[in-house]
């Protein structure tokens, strides 16, 4: 057994070498595998993965089956320590940016090229579940090992990344750290200003969890030019449709355009009753025509790919014999088309101050996040679309409704993605569910994109 | 100086003696004051009460000018420490029962024959004020100590009450102590029940304040009948009418009928993104409707005493890019007609049914409370007239639109009620106020109607 297994070790390396000195040659035969290496030799651990996954779960804030792991919480700071941990027994060289940002990096032959990213986020909203970002971080981590086992040795450098707080639960700024890492402007401005629901600053938050120097280092975080010659990353798909049309996986062409609102009405509150009504300014009121206002809007545009939702709806005080003083309201809105969901947005403010005038509430209104839209790179589609094929995989082109780090690295980098499917399109709930068949088919496709990207020249 | 102090004192004791000696003399004259005892020679300390006021405003779990004093919370432990320091130092018989209703008693000559109560609460709902409930507390202390320092010895003996828990914050029940003390039905069982929102048990809270046997103890609540000849409330009015009519005194001739409901939605959640609208059933969305269901409900009766309130609206799981899951409202209802405010319920309910149809979500709706309204004693209502004449202070007769622990006093005992004016109306909030001037004259309406009350066989 040793014998044959030494052999195909052998076999494979002469391979890999080969591919990594000679694929340079324009006769280099790319049909027979990526760079030789043959699909059933690519080999994935679903079972530690799934105790990793596990593991991670248990860095909550909440009890199992649910999942709650906040930005620079003590979960979130265990879960970064796993992570490092991780990376580092499989051989990769680790740093950390002043926001923790976390890059496990596999030095390639050619340093100086610029290298090959994949990774995710392992921050997760209150009470959700246990796959949403973390498969596309110790997912990555995985593929890392398997290219690994099988001797191969990257030409261009492959780096995991795991992203700081994809999830705007804590500051309300979704994609944190790939935000960062793009360089988009006004970051540091409004880092400087935002607190969290106990009026904690971001600086305060990040210095608890270890990041000190969280704001003076920001001007350190942004990507360099040419960094990555691609970014690649693994997530469920948190809809229904590859589950539904039995499909492995899921080719990302595009990232629909995310919007985030936050809207505060302000009345005069009082007692519920002893004020009688023709006397009342109710914020509670003015929230809810608000909420149903935004449903309304999104309705309106008779269009299947526009979503919005009231996911967070605060009244304060907030006790049953008190009319609403204040209500506090944050909606998101998503479209895979810009302008459409920039007019659905114009749309909710024009109603926001009908209401306001017309229940004699004080209203703030301000769009946080109003993102464009973002296009998969034609070369990583055909890498994902060749490995699936590769591996005998069924796989369909989709548009990503969710926004994910990637939609921030595709402005720093050529950018793919790869769905899985997940149990009834499920996510942000503690039965988020993908089973370890089709993680594993998840983890090979990557490992094969990686693999045939970091040869690329 | 002393010298007339002394004789004004001589002077009191006589006419108090011999009120408490004669009065049972048909010829007595009551025409001449109460009992002889002269308005003037009733001073109130109105200093050192706003002084206690504002100390006990510090007992909170919110940060001045608002007070947070939650049942059985580390301020509630530490306000009922203070106020039974100033019954034992004004001379009065301490005791608490098994729940923590805390009664001081100035025994009378004719100690056997059923006392004269008075008394409110001191406990706030989240980010209120300084004078709800504890006005009729502190005051009627002071009531006493101005009794005290005219020499009058009361017949029947007369009792301060701190109730427990008027308001619902925690467990959602409006006045705990007094329901208890009326000997209500149910109350064990709901008490064996009710979690607050971080899902400690009545018990358990009742243990951290020092009540360890609160449920074993229910039985002994209840007053014996013929405990109290008369109960008089002193409170702020909670409403704008004194103030704007420049009346000194309310004279509560009844209390409006209260209910609270408890609703709660729940639907599928899921990815903000992910999930189209089609697939949706949003349970905040549910709620919205609702809110805005009990405000048209309510304005459908077109009747001026008729109040609705949606004072708590909470999403689960709260976050900007999740669907709510689940959304729990509380409502609170109130009217003068008992009828017309359970027909607004019935309509409530009705639609509360028409609206988890139509949105696929799962409905609980619970009638919490739905309380009769309280009819003030005749005698009392007399007293209080009678002592506002003799102190030359304008009253009018008015409705309670908010509910007090009179509402359960009434069932055991005759029950009458002292409203001030307070600013703008305001209550439940941080600038809920009442003047120095209006403190002293309801307190001196109290204490003369005490006194008429406690001499009255």
């Amino acid at each position: 057994m040793k014998k044959l297994a030494a052999l195909v070790i052998l076999i494979l390396r002469f391979y890999v070498d080969s591919c990594t000195s000679d694929s340079a040659h324009p006769g280099y035969p790319q049909s027979s595998g990526f760079c030789g290496l043959q699909s059933d030799e690519l080999i994935v651990d679903s079972f530690r993965l799934q105790q990793q996954i596990d593991e991670l779960a248990s860095f909550s804030d909440s009890s199992a089956p649910s999942v709650t792991r906040i930005l620079y919480s003590e979960a979130d700071v265990r879960a970064r320590r796993y992570i490092k941990d991780l990376m580092d027994s499989s051989g990769l060289i680790v740093r950390e940016d002043g926001v923790g940002n976390i890059f496990g990096r596999w030095e390639g032959s050619d340093s100086m090229a610029p290298a090959i990213a994949t990774g995710s986020h392992t921050d997760a909203i209150p009470f959700s579940g246990k796959y949403d970002g973390v498969v596309g971080v110790l997912g990555a981590i995985e593929a890392i090992n398997a290219l690994n086992r099988t001797g191969f040795k990257p030409r261009r450098s492959l780096e995991v990344i795991m992203f700081t707080s994809e999830e705007p639960t804590r500051f309300g700024i979704s994609c944190l750290g790939s935000r960062l890492l793009a360089g988009l402007p006004n970051m540091k401005s409004s880092l400087e200003r935002v607190v969290d629901k106990d009026n904690i600053s971001f600086p305060d938050a990040a210095a608890i969890a270890g990041y000190e120097f969280a704001l003076e280092t920001l001007l350190e975080v942004p990507l360099k030019e040419d960094t990555y010659a691609a970014f690649v990353e693994l997530h469920i798909e948190q809809g229904p449709i590859l589950e539904e049309e039995g499909i492995a996986i899921g080719i990302v062409t595009a990232i629909a355009a995310p919007a985030s609102l936050k809207v505060d009405f302000r009345g005069d509150g009082g007692h519920a009753g002893a004020v009688l009504m023709p006397s009342r300014n109710d914020a509670g009121l003015a929230a809810a025509e608000l909420a149903l206002a935004v449903e309304k809007h999104v309705l309106e545009t008779q269009s299947a790919d526009t979503v919005g939702t009231t996911g967070v709806l605060e009244l304060y005080p907030g006790a049953v014999n008190s009319i609403p003083s204040a209500a506090h309201i944050e909606i998101d809105i998503r479209d895979i088309d810009e302008q459409r969901r920039n007019s659905v947005i114009q749309h909710i403010k024009v109603s926001a101050s009908e209401i306001a005038t017309r229940r004699h509430v004080h209203l703030d209104f301000q769009i946080v996040t109003q993102d464009p839209p973002a296009a998969s790179s034609q070369k990583i589609v055909k890498a994902i679309e060749s490995a699936s094929q590769q591996l005998g995989l069924t796989s369909k082109h989709m548009i990503s409704r969710a926004y994910h780090d990637s939609l921030f690295m595709a402005r720093v980098s050529p950018m793919g993605m790869i769905f899985i499917p997940c149990y009834r399109g499920y996510s942000h709930r503690p039965d988020e569910f993908a089973s370890r068949e089709d993680l594993s088919n998840g983890i090979k496709v990557l490992a094969l994109s990686l693999l045939a990207l970091s040869s690329d020249l």
